[in-house]
């Protein structure tokens, strides 16, 4: 039997605890241990916890390292310095930064002679590839991409932080008119403001001014200004029990033609019960790729852009063309 | 500047016409010569025509030849022929012919030291590449394909057929409830027969028994019992008015699930207005691949499994990480 691809995860926030899971539905992985800053008593599959200080000495016991962390807190950081140690995959996501991570990156993986694949997941990940494909197929054409259902971190973020809010959520949702629309390959025009809803749920504090909250929301400029945005108060019982899920998705098309009057539309969509669950499995199809580039002798940084698809894939050339092709 | 690829099309039937208009559509293409077995007078977009038994003669001025023959037809013998001469993209769709396809290809393309990509298109090709990207990512889920709306080309030749019948289309359209459900993340166990609509339009000839000629479509065996079948005559000016058109599409979903309860849907979708002018869209844009895959010394057959996005598109990696991840 072959070796299993041996798998460390850094980082045990929900993107880590995704990731444990991901590793565990894949036939080929096996997970060594989970690093972490903060003491961990033990792990939901009952792997190693190993402070990140000692992730060294697992150099010669881990194939390749998933990089669990936070873009703007941990992996600026985090990332070059393990890039020394372990080929990496990442979820680098701070889109205006990614040349310069992509930078510090190759070069700690150049130096070190190691394979470390960036900015993995659905959006920079999957969404990029399709945009990419979309537009190299058909050159005469529009990019349309639409988030969600799905909650905003952000967002929620900062209701949580107006007076009398107790606990909130805000999920974007794209508006059915338009993807029905661009779907239909009819040229839509509108911006990212009028194409996405902004639904907020809101448990109240005892006595809290509901109007006051609903419009503190309203006109919280940059967030919510110039969005179409729905407030709903709640229960604290009914929050536990309907929003306590991360879920998202989204869609990207292009609608474009090879010649007048014939018009061709892709579309590539998500539907996501759980943001980080999916986005750690992402991750773990593209470790398998990274462990087979640095087996090529690959040294430096990548991207979903640069790794064919035979290698997501736990199967032999012959098995893809026969099953899938 | 930099050099435009220089590309060749074998074929001046549908496909070959569609990738003419393609290869115009490529800003770093250009066109060089359209090969066809037929005497052809000229060609649309004005290049020269050649006899195919005059290919050899072109080998130093194409950089990739695309082959737009049929498979049953012609692909079998022609692909390994020219892959003795130029590096090719074809579109080779008999599914169960593939791995003895692709063995003849590659081993005519090592011998002659050239490049070659094979079973390019939508399905095979796109649909194939995201039911593996989809299953790497998910290994815990069901794969669902569904066809249509778009024109069957078999189906239309055995409406055709039938004694009474002057002309004749068919069109497979994939039942919106099924679609609607597997986008919901329902297991759906329907089978194919289940899950499509098979609509006929008929122009009968002067006097032919239209209750007799709906019946021989819907108990014909193999191409429509089984099938919910709408047949609809209509008038010769009616049906070169509205069905002179070679639309398609499809459907690609994979629903499955990373925990207990947390399960995930992707999609990929594609609404074409012509299927012979997208095919050649997606074998444009592999011709591109193809010539970087023999820029950088690659000798023999690959798949679009092989092949990073990257190489797709003509902007360089810098561009794209930029633009697009």
């Amino acid at each position: 039997m072959k070796q299993k691809i041996r798998i460390g995860i850094v980082g045990y926030g929900n993107l880590g605890k995704g990731a444990e899971l991901a590793i565990n539905n894949q036939p080929d992985m096996e997970l060594v241990a989970i690093f972490s800053r903060r003491k961990l008593n033990s792990t939901a599959s009952g792997v190693p916890a190993v402070s990140v200080d000692d992730a060294a000495q697992y150099q010669d016991k881990i194939d390749v390292m998933l990089l669990c962390g936070g873009s703007a807190t941990d992996l600026v950081n985090q990332g070059p310095q393990f890039a020394t140690l372990f080929n990496t995959v990442d979820s680098f996501d701070t889109h205006a930064k990614i040349p310069q991570y992509f930078a510090a990156m190759d070069q700690a993986a150049k130096a070190a002679g190691k394979a470390v694949t960036i900015s993995v997941g659905w959006d920079p990940g999957l969404f990029s590839l399709n945009r990419l494909l979309a537009g190299a197929v058909l050159p005469q054409g529009t990019d349309y991409t639409f988030w969600g259902k799905g909650v905003s971190q952000g967002h929620s973020d900062a209701i949580r932080r107006i007076p009398g809010v107790k606990d909130g959520k805000q999920y974007t949702i794209p508006k059915d008119e338009i993807i029905t629309a661009v779907r239909a390959g009819q040229q839509v025009s509108a911006t990212s403001q009028e194409s996405h809803i902004r639904d907020c749920y809101i448990v109240a504090e005892q006595g809290a001014d509901h109007s006051a909250i609903e419009t503190a929301i309203k006109t919280m400029p940059n967030y919510f200004v110039g969005y179409e945005t729905h407030v709903t108060f709640i229960s604290e019982e009914e929050f536990a029990k309907n929003h306590s899920q991360i879920p998202h998705g989204g869609f990207v098309f292009r609608s474009g033609h090879t010649s007048q009057g014939t018009n061709h539309v892709l579309e590539f969509a998500l539907r996501l019960d759980s943001n980080p669950e999916f986005t750690s499995s992402v991750l773990a199809a593209y470790a398998r790729a990274t462990f087979r580039l640095a087996s090529h002798g690959f040294k430096g940084a990548a991207t979903v852009f640069d790794i064919p698809y035979a290698w997501l894939s736990p199967k032999s050339g012959e098995e893809l063309r026969k099953d899938l092709l």
